[in-house]
């Protein structure tokens, strides 16, 4: 019986020191502790976790690839809850931010299209969740089957900016030549209805960034006369540069990174 | 024995599960799986968490306070490892930047104080971690006693960057009839030298935001002739604006949102 208990205790001990290790911490509320010098451990998961933080808040830019010890932890995190809680967090920010405004004819909403919009979900799943350096050939042959699944959040927000009597523009860095598999992808995901998809001609935005070419874009769309109430995107390149548009959403990605 | 091989199974079973929660899934990478309609079931860990990422990369604004339910989430992470691995991630890749520049004496970096230099922690942990509402009078009690610790990771940017010939100022939202006791607290801290400390004339800014005194500020540094090369800050409204500097940097802070 001493035994047993003694288990037991051993047990609820173990789920609480584990419970705690969720935010890297103990669970138990413990006195201020600054550690100064260069103690401090840092598990993987930890590290993994502010490096994810780091590119969602735009402090790590310009990487190429996932840190390799951290492939397991963003599968973890892109397949499980969390994501969809943060996206479904982020979505719903911005429905009650359209959702105080007087919408007029003229007010549209930007939505990218990759990781906003239609998941590649599927594909980075088979190719180690962007640990792999980005093969364009294999992704433009993912992109061609015209199968990617709707972000269900972001889908949400979608139909509820619609509802408000919202236009929609999507706008991608696919390029032109992928109008038609585009076109046929989004419907078939569930997106019916848009007022502009502007994909990316590329005589024109050859070798500029998705800031650059973003930015034009969307001016284009304000010198037609159009207001920009809400802008949301999975890349900071989405949502920086000029004519932002009066608010904007950042959803998380941590699987790529577009300048 | 049976008893004990079994109650041994679930403790490794509950560490498992446990520390597969840690990320809002198994710890397992099982098959994608996008939900889709209203199901899905989050876990108040889950939306704390969703809710802080929302913080830090700028989708939740203009919030008040610290959600009710996430008072405990915020505390664990505040004082736990998470928070100061975040911290350093930031200040680190901020090195990484600036050890890649050719310095002069003109340039300058700018440093944020309260929750960027120096922490509050000891008062927010009294105070229920952003949970309760901003109590002026309690804060600024805290504050005349001048014992803020310093923000290890970014005391180590501070002086990584002093090494590189850097030229630092502080630029805070403290009032200017705090000026004494915040030199003696920087000096106290570890913070022993500085090219500017620039505090608020609250007879020209009275009323008026921090993005909007802050960036006055610096466009002052620039028409003087200095280059903003970076600027720290746990606040969005510390890196928004004008003249904002070649980079920014955003230190994590789920306690508490100025605008």
């Amino acid at each position: 019986m001493k035994v047993l208990v003694l288990l037991v205790a051993i047990i609820v001990g173990a789920a609480h020191e584990c419970h705690g290790s969720e935010h890297g911490a103990s669970f138990q509320i413990f006195p201020l502790r600054m550690k100064t010098g260069s103690g401090g451990h840092y598990i993987p998961e930890v590290s993994c976790a502010s490096w994810r933080l780091g590119v969602e808040a735009h402090n790590v830019i310009e990487w190429k690839t996932v840190p390799l010890s951290c492939e397991g932890y963003i599968g973890n995190y892109i397949l499980g809850d969390q994501y969809r809680s943060d996206s479904k967090t982020v979505n719903q920010q911005a429905y009650f931010y359209a959702k105080t405004l007087n919408i007029t004819a003229k007010d549209v909403w930007v939505f990218d299209i990759d990781e906003t919009s239609l998941s590649n979900l599927p594909y980075y799943a088979q190719h180690g969740f962007g640990v792999e350096p980005y093969n364009a050939t294999a992704f433009n042959e993912w992109v061609e089957l015209g199968e990617a699944p709707a972000l269900p959040e972001s889908q949400k927000l979608y139909k509820k900016l619609l509802s408000l009597g919202v236009k929609i523009v999507f706008l991608t860095g696919r390029p032109l030549d992928q109008k038609t598999v585009t076109v046929a992808n989004l419907k078939r995901a569930g997106y019916n209805t848009w007022f502009k998809l502007i994909l990316k001609d590329t005589s024109i935005y050859h070798g500029k960034t998705a800031v650059t070419y973003k930015s034009s874009e969307r001016k284009k769309l304000e010198e037609e006369g159009y207001n920009i109430i809400g802008n949301i995107g999975d890349q900071w390149s989405d949502i920086l540069g000029t004519n932002t548009g009066d608010r904007t959403f950042k959803l998380p990605d941590p699987m790529y990174y577009i300048s």
